[in-house]
């Protein structure tokens, strides 16, 4: 069978993992200098384990945790990991497997199996973590521990610190690692961001494919299970960055719409606009992208009003990117472009600036314009020790409101829905109701919505879309109707 | 796109959960009924609950706890379920969403969606539990709750009571309910056999599929990626009951090959032998199905010694199989069938009969023959409460050493595995290295092995096989020469 795509799955350059130990022992060590406090102690941390299914022996498919992830690389599980603050010595400590894991399981791989593989100092078993670290300790008093806990602020959930037989000989401090550990992750390095842009190539690659494949009649699932497939079968893809979003209609203005109660499991329907926001993983680094279109292959003039007014907010957002830039005010931005677009479109009416006071945009796009992306799909870090979130309406989903830096990458995806709950109290509202167009807003019933999502990587100057996919309506409806992509000179003619 | 497949996903009857209930209020009736205990009381459990992925908001894809998908068929999380021993009502607690749940994550149900869908004869909030429990409740005391306590015997893990606010208004049963519902599991409904057999009919095609489309030089995971596709996209299944198991050469000596540490990510080379386990479940109800063949579509005379020898051992269990034989007997008649034709095949020498005095078949199949398969893929109950587990190798393995029953489905998946972990120490003992042709065995390093894995309905009188793939030599090599399956005669012909 020929490969039905240009690309191939890269690499996994070892160096990644020693290069982000170098960074954390970087800040770490400038963090503690920053303190007066003495360059020593051990990053310690414990990776994931594998999980059962309730009470049952099916295994869940382990997905390392991803900051052991982000130092590591470690794709087994049960295992621990150290870092000398002094020396920078890397110590990797894996589970001594029973002799009958070689029948069930597989080869027991010798510990220089993964000294090689994951580029550490050396490799001990995990029944030995408390021997090996007190030798390596050459101070007086207990060795220091660093471990890891702390908030994400996006599940407002706790990372663990790592547990382990012996541990009461450490000194441990639980509150420095977390943020300096979460700021390295914040900005990537370019071996990082070449398996984003390998991610983000083969997911922009299958949402052509479902975009060719999608026809009236199908189940939405169906579009779900080409995506995972080109990508897995392409790109060696296992995992995706988040449960496929495959709204159609009406759905399509269910932000989460995909889990397991919402399953896409909708017939599509002539007429319906689809959108579609699937990512695949790489190597533990993600991607996150959202495609909307008509399932018919053809925008009705209601559709490419919605469309176009985010596409508009969606392009003048990355035009704005740089360094120094405001999260906040790139999400405004899109608000207020769409709020323009709604009024020339005579969905709203009024003046624009007033709009915003009222918050209007946070009606039509509930959900913040983007968050940052890595190993995680919401990667962390969005909310640093002193940058409050913001109260308003809209902007208080917003993941980040941090400004840009260089090395940063974060999805721009701004959306417009029509959206009940949400209209119904606005148009109701005697501070609001005065800016709709009551008749025209009416014919957006069961419209559902359109997101339009790339990732977007801040470079020193400006930024570049690590996404590629049709875009423009010309676009789409060319390479919906046959045409390569990218278009060639011809097929561009026809849009 | 014309469909690929002949099947299309069932609707899905609501009496499947119906019955079940029935089945576990007779019998628990009857349980009660001869301890001379009341007929009284609620059968009261807890669904599962979507999980974060560590620290992060990701969220891992739900699916529902077996023994409440087994009695409800709920498939949102955050559920509980009654059900009333004396009156056989049932009733279902949802949970109570917040208003913008509709905004993110989809309409939020009313109570009379679900009292419909899963044919209840009530539902409520799951803050309403005790009000309405007891309400419900008639007699003097404290209401007496049933609730699920018990040891899965294939994990060892136990089964977590319910748990809620209020409990402590109520007595509790930990010890009555779940060997009675466990054993309710055992046989299987006609309405369940319907969907075994669609996940085992969309499973056989895709595992035909991958059969016609493997090709040396692919990646083991390009297998997994085709199966996975074929059962979503034709069949509606968005869960598989395993992680695939895609091993290749010597992988296939692996009998769990294919979990995050072994991640199907070898190249396949010609003259690889495949060893492919995969299931798909639908609608909570599985499937588990394995075939053996060489990557290339040729079987060498070596792996058709093999594969034949773990054919007859498949094909002699099936016609043995009827209700009241001993599942110990039919592991050794696989094992018999095994080493006569290793003898046959000049690998082994010797008695038989004495070689399964030595219990040399578990050097060659050091797993158990099968095991019940239901809305787990080890489905429990397969030792009730006085049934020891065996002691010896490769019985000890055995998930069950019942009696077969009318409306049991089991797999049959014997396998023959050259496993240097098991062959090096009997090819050296005493006992046993008579038995061993070396110069024979020495041909087979690296050869891995043969699993032939079938789902089987055990019926009134015999049993019949669900699974449906090319199975003889002739019929594998003609279908990956391009044949249809089933053959028609002309393809047989080509055999």
């Amino acid at each position: 069978m020929a490969s039905l795509s240009s690309l191939t799955p890269p690499t996994v350059p070892v160096e990644l993992y020693v290069t982000n130990r170098e960074k954390l022992l970087s800040s770490l060590r400038h963090h503690l200098s920053q303190s007066s406090r003495p360059i020593h102690g051990i990053v310690f941390l414990q990776g994931g384990e594998e999980k059962n299914r309730y009470d049952t022996d099916h295994t869940e498919l382990f997905r390392q945790e991803s900051f052991f992830a982000y130092l590591f690389g470690v794709r087994e599980p049960g295992f621990y990991g150290a870092i000398d603050i002094a020396t920078g010595k890397s110590v990797l400590f894996a589970p001594r497997l029973p002799a009958e894991y070689a029948v069930w399981l597989g080869e027991i791989k010798p510990l220089s199996y993964f000294k090689e593989r994951y580029m550490v100092s050396s490799v001990f078993y995990s029944d030995e973590i408390t021997t090996v670290l007190h030798d390596e300790y050459q101070g007086s008093g207990k060795p220091l521990l660093f471990l890891l806990h702390g908030v994400n602020t996006d599940s407002d959930l706790f990372s663990k610190p790592a547990e382990f037989q012996g541990i009461d000989k450490f000194d441990t401090d639980l509150t420095t690692l977390h943020p300096v550990l979460t700021e390295c992750r914040v900005t990537k390095s370019d071996l990082e961001l070449s398996l984003i842009q390998f991610a983000n190539g083969i997911s922009s690659e299958a949402h052509v494919e479902v975009m060719r494949k999608v026809r009236v009649g199908m189940y939405e699932y169906q579009l779900e299970s080409m995506f995972l497939h080109h990508t897995y079968m392409y790109g060696g893809c296992r995992h995706c960055s988040y449960t496929c979003i495959c709204a159609t209609g009406e759905n399509s203005g269910v932000l989460h719409y995909g889990h397991a109660a919402a399953p896409n499991d909708r017939t599509l329907e002539d007429g319906d606009l689809a959108l579609l926001d699937m990512g695949a993983e790489y190597n533990f680094y993600g991607s996150d992208i959202t495609c909307s279109y008509p399932v018919n292959g053809k925008f009705s003039s209601d559709q490419a009003l919605i469309y176009n007014a985010v596409l508009e907010a969606h392009n003048a957002v990355i035009s704005t990117m740089k360094p120094g830039v405001s999260w906040v005010d790139m999400h405004k931005l899109a608000e207020k472009v769409i709020l323009e677009s709604l009024k020339r479109g005579s969905i709203l009416v009024g003046n624009v600036d007033d709009m915003m006071v009222e918050r209007l945009g946070a009606v039509f796009m509930p959900h913040g314009l983007g968050h940052l992306l890595g190993i995680d799909t919401h990667d962390p870090g969005g909310y640093p020790k002193g940058l409050e979130r913001p109260k308003e309406p809209g902007l208080r989903s917003l993941r980040t409101a941090r400004e840009l830096q260089e090395g940063m990458v974060i999805t721009v995806e701004p959306g417009c829905y029509f959206i009940d709950a949400l209209l119904v109290p606005a148009m109701g509202s005697s501070n609001t109701t005065k800016f709709f167009n009551h008749e025209a807003v009416s014919r957006f019933k069961g419209f559902g919505g359109v997101r339009i999502e790339s990732d977007v990587l801040v470079m020193d100057t400006g930024c570049k879309n690590m996404t590629k996919v049709p875009r423009e309506i010309s676009e789409i409806e060319a390479v919906m109707a046959g045409a390569p992509w990218p278009l060639d000179k011809a097929s561009t003619g026809k849009g």
